[in-house]
């Protein structure tokens, strides 16, 4: 276990974005003071936390010498330069750009979605979300689908995502995958390859230890 | 100017993405054989293109040994990579972080709002985007405002979005302003700051070279 002296991780519990630094932190076993903002209170809308992070976005992570980075991927980012083992960002110059394609595709086509659909319909986001657009959650469902179809078959051939090798952007699927009952998307149990993408990630220490029961 | 023998760059003329590695392109300088993929005429959806991305989205990066990078962040950071100079994603990890940072914040709160108001209600994106939905184009209109009044404070302090070097967050920032109008939102002409920045990005060279007129 490695103690960043000195950083201050602003937490938000098992949120999609807050729980995406927490398993990369885990992976490389890593650890960081924590202030605990409680998003289902919407601590992050207090006057304290919009002078952190005037977009009211969780988690971020202040350095010791006040810097302040917002934004989740911006944070793995950091802590993947400072602290490159094991690599879940990509090792050179190609295999960076392989997975940093795959990360964006999973954002856009399956993160994004499956967010869209739980905060444009469900009763517990209408304070995260203003206005709901019902017909906009309603739209997601099939392009979740479709993304988990497509990403089914690319998992025909390789362990993950990226490769051979565990990334960010599996992370950022399984965050998706998990996020799926809330926004009322159907598990995808027919796309076999998937399965066993999500059973063995699911399996993994990072994954289990970072777990909100 | 550096030519990239042996990598193909399938372009989409002035489409927000690719337009956003043709300037990050010219502004080091860089050229790459193009082969152009008519969006207008759905070129993107046609099989041959399908077979090197799935997802039917330009711009895509072929490299020499038939690597397929598509997602136009990942391009440019394959090209940061091979040619640092003149850097548009950061110097060094912190400076790194604090770009993505940007970058991701003007994506999210600015260039996906702006793209939406056009793909959800304009009539010659009604190909590209099905099923339109009316209210949620609607919806992003205030949200792209309420994003343009944000980075008109933060421009009242430093020079460019990530601080007092030009990067690739000016850049999506740039495409997302140019597509406003296409996205029917009103040009924040009573942002100073914001006009202020808008008319240095315009007038730089890799800007004006990669005009579509």
């Amino acid at each position: 276990m490695i103690r960043l002296e000195g950083m201050k991780l602003y937490d938000g519990g098992r949120a999609p974005n807050p729980r995406r630094v927490q398993i990369f932190m885990a992976e490389k076993d890593l650890e960081i003071d924590r202030v605990q903002v409680d998003i289902a209170k919407l601590e992050q809308k207090s006057p304290e936390f919009t002078q952190i992070n005037p977009l009211q976005r969780l988690p971020v992570l202040v350095l010791d010498d006040g810097t302040t980075i917002a934004e989740t991927v911006a944070i793995c980012r950091y802590l993947e330069e400072l602290y490159p083992d094991p690599p879940l960002m990509g090792v050179d110059a190609k295999d960076r750009a392989i997975v940093e394609m795959w990360q964006r595709r999973v954002e856009f086509g399956f993160l994004l979605p499956v967010a869209f659909a739980f905060r444009h319909q469900h009763p517990g986001a209408a304070t995260l979300e203003s206005p709901q657009v019902s017909e906009w959650a309603e739209v997601n469902r099939p392009k979740a689908r479709e993304f988990m179809e497509f990403l089914d078959g690319e998992l025909a051939s390789r362990r993950f995502i990226a490769g051979e090798r565990f990334t960010i952007a599996d992370i950022s699927a399984y965050v998706a995958y998990r996020f799926l009952k809330p926004g009322r998307i159907p598990a995808p149990e027919d796309l076999a390859h998937l399965q066993r993408w999500y059973g063995e990630v699911a399996a993994r220490p990072s994954v289990q230890e970072t777990a909100h029961v």
